[in-house]
């Protein structure tokens, strides 16, 4: 199955875009997005200012898509996945949200934050209304698989950003304990959306679980890709900014290899600016060199696109057709991407 | 109906207690302490520690109470309202951590909060891993009606606060939208606590009407006593600081009442007080005196008193037993505390 996977695989990586994805689920998402629009309004004009801010910023939806077409894949033709898609952005926006205020960011993307702009105590409560909107859509919906499944994922999703905090600025982390970190706060909210429409369909336990397998390997590539994208000058001209995770102290898989591939010098120049956070004029030019040097963003890659051929592997018992393929090449774009 | 509520109600008045209710729900509520301890669990350390603090703190459970309670008014005998009773505790308490990040306080009922010892960041991410748990303990019991009821509830929860954020300062606020405030953020938690019992029943809408209203008038008279307890010197004996929302700028019943009786001279004291901030020495004492001066504190009692009176007329339709009898005897509780 693997091999089997590793060939499809590379026949696809040429195209690797997005576009299959978007020509197929397009205009569920309008609808996804109008169903967003309508759920984020409230009394309390803020609330909406708040959210419109975060949700306008738009990105690229991956985890609506996400859903459409994997309910699409297992021949699910009601609108049903239409609000569960929302429920899954909100749940992703209110994470962004309360981020922001723990990573005290002023910047996402290259624009201000929420944060930045409405202070901290409006991106809390604001985090909170739509993550209880979110559960709204789901109970509109009435599954409680799906209940249960994203109940247990905004737990993990928790879980993992508090085990980033206790992890962050310091860099014994291992790769292991990186891995661990991005699973919880990235690749189960990418799981739970590749599996809802399967559990809405009462699908077999297998091919929720295959959906699964997939959903968590293309999380964990676009989680290692964006760590790498935050020190590609490439990605910097593209609405990234270069060197966030630098000046925050993030202990992202790059740096992780280049700390360890390192002699004592280079050692303590990571220590002194992520441990201690001591940073001045050229240090983050000195640490691109020393990530060059150990080879630390080809290397991050190449362990994305493991994880990329996991996600192919995962499909390969569904049909080869127009679905499994816009999903298979959302992988490789999620690999390949600049920005 | 009313009047026989008050003659009800003045006939209780003398004993307000809350070991009624105590005594009704107490092996329960132990057993609820012992679910809540086991689902503030998780595999990273800091979770479990951030959670105890606030838990472990204690308070009256008086919201697991109403739970237990009212489910037994309408004839529950099983153990289903434990899970939800832990639930509902693990929502105040999210509520409670991302309070303090908004309010920036680093006391709370004279202890230091969570934010203070462990930082913004834990309290919003322990905070958001509470109120998953709860929608966990929610799918277990599996009934979509509560689903529904407590994801409208946390969302209204959300909107109460940031009505209130964006409300505080002004002096401008007047008793509506203060008790548009309280209702939302306080006493709708309250009011579905009493009606989880007669949904899970699946008790007529009447019931659960009735249960609602007892509820969220219990709701706004505790939410007024506290604002009162909160200019108490009698209550600051007992673990409760003076003036709390005095130096958080907080536009509560006492102010809102003492600000509109007052004079210029005593108006453009409460503006620097609360809107400007500008305090200095002797200003809480000259704040006391004003509200003295005014009948601010006992106004708002009495407010208080009309809002028990609702509580106490809501559970009419209700046989006249120990339950009962137990949740009026909490409501008295609630106007006559000093705690």
């Amino acid at each position: 199955m693997v091999d089997a996977a590793r060939t499809l695989d590379s026949g696809k990586r040429q195209a690797a875009s997005l576009q299959p994805l978007q020509d197929l689920a397009g205009a569920d998402l309008k609808r996804v997005n109008a169903l967003i629009l309508e759920h984020m309004q409230s009394s309390v004009p803020l609330i909406p200012q708040v959210a419109e801010h975060i949700i306008a910023a738009g990105g690229k939806r991956l985890r609506p898509l996400l859903v459409l077409a994997s309910a699409r894949l297992v021949g699910v033709e009601s609108d049903r996945p239409l609000g569960l898609a929302a429920a899954v952005e909100f749940i992703h926006t209110a994470t962004l949200l309360h981020d922001d205020v723990v990573d005290e960011s002023d910047l996402r993307r290259g624009r201000e934050t929420a944060k930045a702009l409405f202070g901290n105590q409006a991106s809390v409560l604001v985090g909170d209304f739509l993550f209880s909107r979110a559960f709204q859509l789901m109970v509109a919906d009435g599954s409680l698989a799906v209940l249960k499944l994203l109940a247990g994922t905004s737990a993990t999703l928790a879980e993992g950003e508090v085990h980033q905090l206790m992890t962050a600025h310091d860099t014994e982390t291992n790769e292991t304990a990186y891995l661990d970190v991005i699973r919880a706060k990235t690749a189960v909210l990418f799981a739970a959306s590749a599996q809802v429409g399967a559990l809405i369909a009462e699908r077999p336990e297998h091919e929720v679980e295959a959906l699964r397998r997939y959903g968590e390997a293309l999380g964990m590539a676009f989680q290692v890709v964006d760590d790498v994208l935050d020190y590609s000058q490439e990605a910097a001209g593209r609405g990234k900014a270069l060197g966030d995770d630098f000046r925050e102290g993030k202990l992202t898989l790059p740096v992780i290899l280049a700390f360890e591939a390192g002699d004592e010098v280079e050692k303590s120049f990571w220590r002194r600016c992520l441990e201690q956070g001591e940073q001045n004029e050229g240090d983050l030019e000195q640490a691109l060199a020393l990530l060059h040097r150990h080879g630390a963003l080809e290397q991050s890659k190449e362990r994305a696109r493991r994880f990329a051929t996991e996600a192919h592997s995962a499909l390969s018992l569904f049909p080869n057709d127009r679905v499994r393929d816009a999903l298979l090449q959302a992988v490789d774009f999620t690999v390949e991407r600049l920005y």
